[in-house]
């Protein structure tokens, strides 16, 4: 029965009988109790294991579905619930255990937590003076992780998203070597080269077009059979560059490649980088949480000779999505690189140490507030527990391995992994006992393409996929979801073969 | 009684009792319906007029005040929601109707409940196969956004602040003139320019050291006495810079500038960028807004002449933090100018029609979803509620340059203002009654300083100042909020006179 009224209740209500608009306190608790209401259902069946990941709908039908409309009157708050809880039925539920799609997953709670006390707090974290709590927080996580990467001194800041991380990162290093391009341009300066692998994340590249230095002076190394960086050659690539009157200044080092999950090797880079003089980046976006774990850690060996990082938490510390860091081991750097000097935000005569104003040290002036959640998180877990939770995804990409091993006729494991990225084929009934060829390559790769659209229009299982080097289509998985356990990895097993079998 | 054992059992309560880690729902429900109560007495509190807006300490006593440590096991649950209300009680209540200091303000409740949905949902706006839904919104709005601006076609994506808006808007322009940069770079290119006035936003000239022209290369000029582009001078330094053998590219025509709220005037800037075939980029992140008022939107005459427009509906618009815009009258040349065509995310062989995904169209890879926010604002008030929200904003800052215009002892007006934007000086006891005068200016420069230092300490008023062109600091009050009330204003001049009167 009250449950009955509080329904009429809202049924009547518009925005404006919610803050700021009346003063009345109720409609606003009832309405963001409701809201509360939509998301924790959202929460709570996504843990559900026999519930579907999505119900996939191509773009146009899904038009048709969705009132997606913009209105020109006011809605009633009953609708804009009615919104709300068509949005996630419809949308791709990315916590779900059986999703392996892409690095970032999960639902960590606290993060959640987090970030909805962020949206509440709705800050900017452009200055102390209207954020000083998130700035200060802020500080003592990238501390952390600066001591984790082995800087002793150092600077860092939150980034939307490891790509523009590693544009800050080349930015900075243009910076350092060649100060006078902040006033003159590129083309006061000699031709700048960057060097990185050619399995490293596209965005390196990017940045090289971005920057103005042109995707041609962004030199891709090739990589070994296990997608490491060959190291011979990008000493070779140098002298080839210096020869040509060029400039090089830059490397890129990954740590974690996308596709493969491959470490390039830190230290006999970071040795060429020394005897060259060049800035040595290391994009650790993915790999980067390993250095939370004793057990892992080695794969990063020598990140402490980098010039800079790039650090996704948002990967596979599990935190939500945006949060990506970039660390220098140069303090003052970003702020010399970046600053416009605008007296406007950053008065130089504030009553407080306007040191601790960040704005002025990315090409961002606003910047979202992405560190609450993480250091949330680190307050729930501790280190330890995040040390715990890089282990366990390494220990379900290692059983998933073991099970792909144990069953020849049904995979192919492509190669071993470091990360928790596995990459394999499928082979459905047709092609098992036939020897491993080149041409079952093509045919198992148009398998793989099928399969992935079987699994999106059941709605069980995803899977990302993808052709590398030579190789057609194959499977990445990744587990990064600090949920899944031996069961999901079983049912995945078992869930490729019931969708993909006859195919 | 209940009460009192829901306590006791979050107090027993650690991470790994909660989803994903055991299956039972119950404590993951407590724990989300706790922080949920912690942020509903941060959101219920704010709107209370006597509230203060935040309790200022220095950031060594605050970093006392905190426990911001990062330990090594893991907290109780019952902490964690200690560190969120702690978090909130010493962070400044932007929302609050006395928080005058930023072009972002207020505390929508429904855009609130889209960015808690958002960050429930968890995912990345890249592909339409793991963001369904909300690709299909960002095209449904960002459509009814060119449609504002007058565009007939176009394209448009959402960026992390209009900083980066003005970036990709400038990296835009110089691709559509000169695509072979991407490859080649800017040495093989003649000596671009740009053009802005030197009111417009810092970010601009920090696009040009970005993208390696130089800031020497991006040309400031001179503004008239409102605080607008002299249009006449931006013709002869184009023509200077042709003198000189460089290639003029780009203007910038701020709509609405950070300080004075002023407007360039656009058709003759459209004129002459016509005249000369260059970009002409109108960066409306602070006044875009002004497009949804019938009454306002003559501020904007000429914005459909444009090749791109800067829009962020975080600020007049009152959506949360972040929620920027950038739109191009010409379709396709965003993916054009950033694709980088990585084939393990951007697969051309899916399943469904991959122009939907948007990834490839920004040199961000991963983007948060910054939209569903604003589609849920828009059902809930319709085009007519926020065209409302524009006006009232107008309403109340008028009301407060008259207040200021009736006590001309008090208060000096710089100019009359064409936005919410009113600039002032307050003039204490001791200075009333003299004629205004170069020295006095230096002296309410002083005072103003002072002003705010009071105001941050007392906590009940926030107002930001700086400097422009030959006056000294001033206060810049900015009505973004669309609960300020006329009783706000009314508290605002008492209140400063309170803080003031014997500076």
């Amino acid at each position: 029965m009250a449950a009955q009224r509080k329904t009429e209740d809202v049924s009547k209500l518009r925005y404006t009988d919610l803050y700021p608009f009346r003063d009345d306190s109720a409609p606003t608790r009832e309405f963001l109790q409701r809201v509360f209401d939509i998301l924790w259902a959202y929460v709570d069946q996504q843990q559900d294991r026999s519930s579907k990941i999505l119900d996939f709908h191509m773009p146009e039908e899904l038009m048709q579905i969705l009132d997606l409309e913009l209105p020109d009157e006011p809605q009633p708050l009953q609708r804009v619930l009615g919104d709300c809880a068509e949005a996630l039925k419809h949308q791709v539920r990315t916590g779900h255990p059986h999703f392996f799609n892409q690095l970032s997953s999960g639902l960590d709670i606290v993060s959640l937590a987090g970030e909805w006390l962020s949206a509440t707090a709705n800050t900017n974290m452009f200055t102390y003076e209207i954020a000083p709590v998130f700035i200060l927080m802020e500080n003592v996580v990238m501390k952390k992780m600066r001591d984790l990467i082995g800087y002793t001194n150092g600077d860092s800041i939150l980034a939307p998203g490891g790509s523009v991380s590693n544009l800050y990162a080349v930015m900075a290093a243009r910076h350092k070597m060649f100060p006078s391009y902040k006033t003159l341009g590129l083309k006061a300066l000699p031709q700048l080269v960057m060097y990185t692998s050619e399995d490293s994340h596209y965005s390196v590249k990017g940045a090289g077009a971005s920057i103005g230095l042109g995707t041609d002076n962004v030199v891709s190394i090739p990589v070994d059979k296990c997608g490491r960086m060959k190291v011979d050659l990008l000493e070779k690539e140098i002298q080839a560059s210096k020869a040509r009157g060029h400039v090089p200044f830059f490397v890129n080092c990954t740590a974690g490649s996308t596709v493969i999950g491959a470490f390039d090797p830190i230290h006999p880079i970071a040795d060429i980088c020394q005897r060259h003089g060049l800035w040595l980046h290391v994009d650790a976006a993915w790999g980067g949480g390993c250095l939370l774990s004793k057990k892992h850690r080695h794969l990063l060996d020598g990140v402490e000779r980098s010039d800079s990082v790039t650090w996704n938490p948002h990967k596979l510390m599990g935190t939500h999505l945006q949060c990506s860091t970039i660390h220098l081991k140069e303090d003052g750097l970003l702020l010399s690189c970046n600053q416009m000097c605008a007296e406007y935000l950053f008065q130089q005569d504030k009553h407080y140490d306007v040191s601790y104003d960040t704005g002025d040290k990315v090409p961002q002036c606003g910047r979202h507030n992405d560190i609450f959640k993480l250091w949330l998180m680190w307050r729930a877990k501790g280190t330890v527990g995040f040390e715990r939770q890089i282990d366990h995804l390494f220990d379900m990409s290692n059983y998933l391995v073991q099970k792909i091993k144990d069953r020849p006729d049904m995979f192919h494991l492509l190669l071993e992994p470091e990360l928790v990225n596995v990459c394999f084929w499928y082979i459905p009934k047709r092609l098992r006992g036939k020897p491993h060829s080149k041409e079952k390559e093509q045919e198992l790769g148009v398998v793989t393409a099928q399969l992935k659209a079987r699994m999106m229009n059941t709605g069980t299982l995803m899977i990302t996929y993808q052709p590398i080097w030579d190789k057609p289509n194959f499977f990445r998985n990744i587990v990064s979801n600090a949920g899944v356990r031996r069961e999901d990895i079983d049912f995945l097993v078992d869930e490729l073969d019931r969708l993909g079998h006859d195919l």
